[in-house]
């Protein structure tokens, strides 16, 4: 991200997380290319799909279909690791995903790991100990 | 957790979370309790099912069914947020779940938000991005 590799102080993989989600949210391609390492790995446990490489990552966001957009609900960053939890909607459908990031020295994101959690009904037999919201 | 109070020294939730999960997978209650804060209010946002307080809580994970058995795939903290990734394993159902925690000054948890993403099919037309694993 700065011309000046020789520089020693950690990157800060945090805001780059941030700025990933504001680029994506705003369609601007070229800032969110800026958030990635060429090699960035891109994981979909839930499905066990994996994308490789930042022009692929790319295009995989600027395909997705539908009228999306994200809201970051919390960062949790320690070191090379963030965790976002973003709140998305598509139309209208709402739904959470949680992301583990990792990074590389310059601050640019290498690993993404992506769940999305669906609604479900809450199985029997714990009524008495929970209420709804 | 500690008897002098006046201490100044940030609690660290890292620790606690850390603890939590493997006295857990210990069923040892006592210490799990020795982890929570009273008021503890632990969430699924998936049912939107909400349990407030700490022997409502235990009582929950006391209870529920079969042969369960946790272990930490990564922690991330900061501050008094901690995010956990496990893997758990019910019998032959293997999954993972992502789970929030807020702490008080005293390094006790005092929120707990969980999420369990389910395996599903990956969406047609993204064949030409994607690989499996």
């Amino acid at each position: 991200m700065t011309a000046h590799g020789s520089s020693t102080a950690p990157a800060d993989l945090r805001s780059t997380v941030a700025r990933h989600w504001t680029a994506t949210e705003a369609r601007d391609w070229t800032a969110v290319a800026s958030t990635l390492a060429d090699g960035v790995v891109y994981d979909l446990p839930q499905t066990r799909e994996r994308i490789r490489g930042k022009e692929a990552f790319l295009r995989f966001y600027r395909e997705y279909p539908g009228d999306w957009h994200v809201r970051v609900e919390r960062l949790v960053a320690e070191g090379d690791q963030v965790v976002s939890w973003i709140h998305a909607r598509v139309g209208p459908e709402e739904m959470h995903a949680i992301t583990f990031f990792g990074g590389d020295a310059e601050g640019r994101i290498t690993t993404i790991t992506d769940f999305w959690p669906e609604p479900y009904e809450p199985p029997a037999g714990r009524e008495h100990l929970t209420e709804r919201y």
